[in-house]
């Protein structure tokens, strides 16, 4: 045995191991994402972990430095960790120009940010992307607000609502009250948080923001309607007068609903910005403000960016699941099934002599579907019940002298105790049934 | 739109991008393994694609430097990009002493060399780990082995096999024979070539190792018997002398096949290596020589690995499959099931007046379990057909004026040109039937 070495097993802070109960968890959220994906017409891309930092750099100003994870490489090259799927996908479209459109992919993997890790917030974490790349069709934002819809449904989480707006109509409402384009930005942040702070203190920060207390207070006034999406949308219409942009996001609804079947978890808030420097039309989130974790997932269209290194203008529209937090809220409503990550049968082994019996079982169990181990000791049944016991096995097998004499194999549902002398076909079968 | 930057879309050499029929293939594969695994009562482990250059080099000696991606972040903490997931279960196990043994886990994930890439060799590869930890039980190598034949069987490769020896009756034969333990190293990789370049020229080069062409003779004699395994250890038994690495070799070949029921696929050979500086027991590796891939995975018993940062022995055994090699036998053997990552229906928009049945339309096939498109414009039925058509679709749905009219829809094989108008629910539950 090497000498222990002076280094303190230790991990880079903002990075963390995922234990097997946890692994398991996420790895079920991700099946079940998967198969979504998947029954939408998404097929799976990947790109690498690592790319050039130039391109990384493609849509992103002075923050690069601090938020990419980059360094020179043993070539010389300049390179960075990727920050999002985005960039990347760019990239594709623009090395792949003879790929059909429209593109619908899906993208799930580890990406890093530098920043400082906060509480729930890692250097590294898993994000999952979908996207609709190549068409400007309402069609595509309502089929990725449907899959989201179907997403947190088929995870089992039923209390959510989706909240959709665009960006367009924000911009239109921000001019028709006349506040300055300088100041767009900075009010849309303020207006963010009228969820979470409340009225009072987004009305002071946009009135300082608007510099003028009346703009302030019909900006908020419009945000605030919380009629019906069509009664909210004709408000709005009156104060910004017939244009394109009411019109095409009461289409865009229309469309939404129809899909949806008029599913009233989506609803329309004028006020929703989702930041300004990425989304170019619809922009929607997963809120489920009873969990406090706030949003689960949330995206837009982005006509902008896919063209990043063409020059010329791909339309898409998608969406990105943040793992952790459905993985939070996942455990805080109990959704997960029990024992993800337990093997269901522990066989044990009476002894060296009677060996060859339980590795032929335990190879029959599993070949029937069913998890199983073998415990890795022969002898001693009374401590390998107890190791069977300690670790959530649900069924012990044993066979012993009078069990290998005639061929039987013993049952044991270790939470009952019950015991049941039978073939091992018949045991296996029981096995079957019970798990 | 922005202008186009001066940014070349390009990737970084030795890095890829895996395009979705590509990627489709390998989330089959890993679907297979990750099941097989859990059956075996394995349970997933992820730990940071980043980590302290200190801890990834414990294993490592001046090799680190070109083998590693590795740089000084932003905080000034020198970290590298994970080469393989051995060292960081060793960093988990020091950092995780509570956690029960024999601990069974694995990790699938992109590791990354800096090595020069090589034709099927990238910078960023994905490598599937199962290991047991805790335990110096031949049951335990023989689970590992027999995982392996499963894994491979499950994917469908039928005709390989696996080559089996021990690290330890190999240094046993070395000794026998005479050879040097400074030539140990030399001596093994070049009988490492055996099956690859044949004999003449490995006699050369052992002689040369050897310094003795009488004991590169005898060495060559033993490993190049291929006699059933039992009458090999016999013969090499008359060699060493009666030792115990014959008899522990011995036992474990007998646990093995006892599991396996005696499948052929498993055979001894006493002159696998597998490198010298990581494993201390059983070796074994997974041989299609028909192939020409290599060997398509492979590993060994290493108790003196896992104890690294704890300064004790902690004993493991355990095997790494190669996604890229598996997938290349799978294509090759034509394994993979057919329209992997293929949506199978179309759903057509006849016009805007007729769109909400569509949009529901799509919705209920997908609830179905059928993967399912809408076209993005409303018209145009035969330019639709025409992109379900390319696109491989196996049927459009059509929803016009006349079905709309009589609440059906219209079902269209593709292949055949069939059509047949239903009702929604027998639509679907036609398409349930055919897909």
């Amino acid at each position: 045995m090497p000498q222990k070495p002076q280094v303190e097993p230790r991990l880079l802070k903002g990075f963390r191991d995922i234990p097997p109960e946890q692994s398991a968890q996420r790895a079920h959220i991700l099946g079940i994402l998967r198969r979504q994906f998947t029954l939408y017409g998404f097929a799976p891309l990947e790109t690498p972990t690592l790319e050039y930092l130039d391109i990384l750099k493609g849509k992103m100003g002075e923050e690069a430095d601090h938020l990419l994870f980059h360094f020179t490489d043993q070539g010389g090259r300049d390179v960075g960790l990727r920050y999002d799927f985005t960039v990347s996908l760019a990239r594709f479209m623009a090395m792949n120009q003879s790929i059909k459109l429209p593109f619908k992919r899906y993208q799930i993997g580890s990406v890093f940010r530098a920043e400082k890790p906060q509480k729930g917030r890692f250097r590294e974490f898993v994000q999952c992307d979908t996207d609709i790349v190549g068409t400007t069709s309402p069609y595509a934002d309502s089929e990725i607000i449907t899959l989201l819809r179907d997403c947190f449904l088929a995870l089992g989480i039923k209390e959510f609502s989706i909240v959709v707006n665009d960006r367009r109509l924000l911009a239109k409402i921000f001019s028709a009250i006349g506040i300055p384009k300088d100041m767009v930005v900075p009010v849309s942040r303020a207006l963010d948080k009228l969820d979470k702070v409340g009225t009072d203190e987004v009305m002071g920060e946009l009135t300082e923001k608007c510099g003028d207390k009346q703009k302030a207070e019909r900006l908020l006034a419009v945000c605030q309607i919380r009629d019906d999406w069509l009664e909210t949308l004709k408000q709005i219409g009156l104060l910004t007068g017939d244009c394109v942009e009411v019109s095409t996001l009461r289409r865009q609804m229309e469309i939404i609903y129809a899909q949806l079947e008029g599913d009233e978890r989506v609803v329309f808030n004028p006020a929703l910005t989702r930041g300004l420097d990425y989304y170019t039309g619809t922009v929607f989130e997963v809120a489920a403000p009873q969990l406090e974790l706030g949003s689960l997932g949330g995206g837009g269209r982005y006509d902008e960016l896919i063209g990043l290194f063409l020059g010329k203008p791909i339309p898409a529209v998608g969406v990105a699941l943040g793992l952790d937090r459905i993985q939070l809220a996942m455990e805080e409503l109990e959704l997960f099934p029990e024992n993800l990550a337990r093997t269901a049968v522990l066989v044990t082994v009476f002894g060296e002599e009677l060996e060859r019996e339980s590795l032929v079982m335990v190879s029959r169990i599993r070949q029937a579907g069913i998890s199983a181990d073998i415990y890795t000791q022969a002898g001693n049944i009374g401590k390998q019940l107890g190791y069977a016991n300690d670790r959530g096995y649900r069924y012990a097998v044993i066979i012993g002298p009078e069990e290998s004499a005639q061929q039987k194999v013993k049952i044991k549902d270790m939470a009952s105790g019950d015991e049941q002398v039978l073939s091992s076909d018949e045991g296996t079968k029981l096995l079957s049934e019970r798990l």
